[in-house]
């Protein structure tokens, strides 16, 4: 409608390796890759997006808490961090907007201890388990909230 | 790449009053408008659709358990016995296709009785949160998952 | 104070059998007898009854699904399906009738399993461990909320 | 049949302050209008009531434990010691004399640790969720008991 | 001893597909090889046999229900049923037939929540883990509850 | 040794009708026969005694609170706040005086509720299970404790 | 502001022993001279105090449930009854009167069954673990919130 | 087919016992009874037998361990230590030969810690809850896997 | 009243060594002196004992089978095996005699995993907390059951 | 008493955002503002203040491990962190110096895994509940423990 | 220093096996070779052994009763009854010499009933997870704590 | 055998106190003494060690994303991250190499929320408990794992 929205996507801890682990579990697609579908797909939704990769918990608190006033949504793999951090989940709150969670595995159907997520009571909705594909979906996913409806939570 | 994929969509139980129940989780959106939305959509990717809702367990163990020649994958919102059918969950795993999960709501957002789901060790991915927009992300990732890649779970 | 009332009244899986088994925990009276007690009594409150029994969670699921514009209120026994059928409770949620739970047992004091009702948080109010008497009192209960102050839950 | 039954009514902790606590949950009425809609009730029912209100744990184990040959049956809403009394539990055990209990509110659809009754294994029955109006179905429930069948446990 | 016994063979859901799905887990046996051993071995035990396999709990619960005069005792394999149905658990538990419960696999090394049964309290015994064998051993533990001792349980 | 030994005898809620109640758990023994035989064991041990009995937390934390300097000792049947009273539990442990808890039934073997002594880390020791016996032998426990080797916890 | 603030001061069960048990745990001030410091520092803020202490729950549950009119706020160390209490949390949440919960020890480093408060979540904070200095604090707690803000929870 | 197939047969502790102890629960067959039964059935089947019984935990992995030469496969009740020896199911697993187990009681039905059995992940199946009846259906059963499909677990 | 009774009295595994262990927490006494002490008062009592140490669960077990003709009653310390031996609960069970169950220590007041008796629900009573006294009150009190009453349990 | 003490004053994650996020959980003062009001209060109190705020969990162990000569003590609210960092306990206990912890709202009456703080076994005490004002209260009864008595744990 | 040290080496039940089981678990060295090596490993660091496999817990709990003047320290792999024992892990207290245990598997990495070991309280370390050289790890840890600093437990 | 091979060694959060806090838990050993000891061990073993102590979860992850292609094998003491950190799991269970966890103290012997690793599934082994000594013993483990057998986990 107006001015292209802009959007933070975060990349949580040991994603930088991506293509590189357990192939097996979560394929060969590299995080360039991932960041390079997401920008095309972005450029055909007229969004911006800024990307962030950190292993620090801290530093993903830190660039959520000062997203409120320069992004209009946020794109999130939280990884390790979605079973163990209540301060992510706090900034997710605080910031205030749409958020989608997304997972490359289905972590539902893994060990019991990442079956629960800490940011779900936080974020609009969540993708998982469809590998890199799952980072465009959540993208579009949030688009949508973007686009239509607003922040839906 | 070959002859059109066959998908078919499963809605579980109460899901025939969509619009017309709990607007405020659900949204005004009615079944009929999902459909055509969904059909839509399948046109677009060129698969076509075969669409049932019931009520009863039992009918959709049927249905899953007739559809293994007849169709590619499967596009399923369990609702309620998304948290309580070991029979619909055996039915997929014997199905051997590729399934996707979707929710209108955000299932790990709400009473702790509906954050399992006892179909994901056996559905390739999951949508949830999104309202009537899951649907068509979930139609999506399970046409990248037929097209792409095969069936990878 | 308008027309008649009109009362939907569910039995759940089994209850065809009450009087024929387990008559030291169920007593010997006949659902028969029930429904005939129970149509006695709402000629007395002056609303009128449809009855269903159904051992088929699909069925009943179905019923409460229809209800909406038919019927004023709900008395519903639902049996083994109180404590597994979370079908049935987004049902009666969905409905958003006045609705009452009854038991013929004291399940509170019975193996920890029925100790559980999924039921209760959308119903207005249960009556439990009375035998057929519970039913009697149940509709009671139902004519109470559905003329003194309309729909409380 | 014989000469009138004789009932003891047991009022709980805070419940002297009903209806002047929240009203939004208790509703309006005061308990000495649940006491003179009883009394009325027990008019028609050709039984005698005794009512007592206490905070104090030992004072509804003494008033129990006095009960056995002086009354008929006991009709008690426990409040907060529903879910905390073993003591008048085993007080009501030990009467060996039909009871019932009530509650105002639908226990079973509030906090976790309200759903949960102690009594419930030692009564004959339970009335919840209809407000004032549980007291008037407790009352003919236990009524029945006494005057139909006796003490059915 | 007197006329021959009748007996009541259920299977439960998605069985009508043994042989087809999981061969590791359940072996190559189709269902109508499973009935025909059955007979063939039910003719040297001198009983006869109905069977019936279904995926609807209610269809289960009905054909319980209607066993009390017309079959001497049942055997079932509950499937998916047996961790999820208190409604066939509560019409095995009314038809107060001798019962004997069979799985193909062994279920007490399988996923935690196949490891318990909701009917093992209410049948005679369990035979569970020899693959299409189970059916013939349970069919002979039952013929031995019926000739031998009565109902025992 | 010195001048003889005092000791407060406390029975808990409901034992005023001890040989009334349930006498095939309690037994036919009533409270008085219970004192009697306690005072006649007391005169052999050249102990004296002082016993309360109370259906009151609060009266029994009093007396408990006021026993430090006038008793050498306390043997307590908490009766149902055994499992409930903190309140009696810090009581007992202010006291600090020797402590010995006795229970008519086995409690270890009865409802898990039961089986919890909120008591037993702050008294020296515990009997259980021998009807009125059980008094006896914890008063000789007492003696033991007062007389041989002081205050051993 | 306008005429002073009337605090009611509660200290529960066996606190009267205060500064003569376990003071390795609590210390050795008495109750008189937490009484006397609390008056000190109530002068100083111009609010009245009105203490009552009581080893009875029922007692308790008296004061507070009377306390409506009379008081603006109320101070409360339930001690035992924290853990174990119901009603007097029915009490407080019925008072609807702004209240401060305080703890002479640190609840949250004791025994498991110490560190659920189940006033918490009716009070509007609580300060723990700094011996007869939690009462002082509470005080002044309690008079910003009548103060500054009116009743905040 | 080849020579004949050698069993090694476990009897744990009390049940040299059998047919003296609680004859409601366990049947009044002495364990010579069964023994016999099972040499008898043993001769019809061809195999040869080897039985044990024996009280000490310890026994019993000696007479597992050392049977992986000299046996074709082991038919164990395992009785108590069914629920407390992982030592047994380590030596089970070690032994590597099929195994059934076998309980006279239905174990499933009985008290919770009955419920368990640690050798269930090691064992092939399991016959449990028709007497003495079981030893022999699980002989059946083992020889049905040695001698169709070899040792499928 | 007629020959005097004959009690097995079995001190559980690591007892040999007491009065030499842990002597904070067990006492100096010695195993030796804890069965001279029980000697002379069986002479008092006029019964006669037999008594067995065994840090065996097999031996025990062994024991106990073999008590049921040859003794009157069975005087036990099951020691470390109390909270993980369903052997001997299963031998206790059979030989359906009164057995008493005691303890040098008060297990309630330690670790969890010792704060529940296995052997609990198949004994009469139980005493602990008292050192080698616990012995002398549980033998009185087994006479006390031998003498009086019978078998009660 | 010497040369005035020296408090760090610690603000966990997300706190930076204060005043500006979730007004109706944490009120509209900003960290500025409790800033500004503690310095105010240390001066009155003649305290000095190091204040610190991190989202980094790291951050805030190195800062408590580098206290220990330069501190008298901490105070601090950890936040998200409270509830997830052994690493932040382990630092505070290493630190052996008196700590405060604050808390802007109840936690107690919030989210379960909110409830449990893994800092109260390290800290000497807890103040929660009272907006900005818990700061004031929390460096109040810091600066009593430093003066009056030390540091008592 | 002084004498050699005497070491008492267990092997637990089943390690007889060692290298003819599970190898792809525990390798393929056999047992006879683990004890070379240690011998081996002994001779070095001038200690002297004694080695003892049992498979029955009493056995261990006779030889680690008399091991007390005889041995200056243990190294034992209790293996299954690492999870089973409390008479071991008592025996092993009262021994009160310095012991370490040694698992060949990474206990904590197996289901989830081998991950508590009921010897970590009693013993001074542990060592698990490198196969057969956790023996002579264990060994060395042992001869550190024997030949420094004596028994730091 | 080949080129010198190269350990990262990580010390988690707070060791770099060691030697200066809690000395009765942890000794008196600094982190530069068992550094030390570590590169003379190293020397001796023909390895090359890197040293990093961090208190930033994120600096370890990023650490150990490093790792693969420079290091050979992985020596880390996580400290209070061993039961908190999925990231750190996760990044160790991507580095694919082999990795041996250390702690100074037997954290199976202390609170319960240190006796699990959520590390220990993902590592070839762990030793616990022997104070500094753990680390030599773990190196040497490491050397065994990557000369002898290369990487067995």
């Amino acid at each position: 409608m107006k001015s292209p929205k802009k959007i933070l996507v975060i990349h949580g801890p040991n994603l930088h390796l991506l293509g590189r682990r357990n192939p097996s579990v979560y394929g060969r697609t590299t995080l360039n890759a991932v960041n390079q579908a997401l920008r095309q797909r972005a450029k055909e939704l007229k969004v911006t997006l800024t990307i962030l990769q950190s292993n620090h918990e801290g530093e993903i608190v830190d660039a959520i808490g000062a997203s409120h006033s320069r992004y209009d949504g946020i794109l999130i793999n939280p990884a390790a961090y979605t079973h163990t951090s209540v301060a992510i989940r706090d900034a997710l709150e605080s910031a205030a907007l749409p958020a989608v969670e997304v997972h490359l595995s289905n972590i539902h159907a893994r060990e019991s201890f990442r079956q629960q997520s800490l940011m779900a009571p936080v974020v609009s909705g969540q993708v998982s388990g469809f590998g890199a594909h799952s980072y465009l979906l959540g993208l579009e996913a949030l688009h949508g909230l973007l686009t239509n409806s607003g922040h839906k939570r």
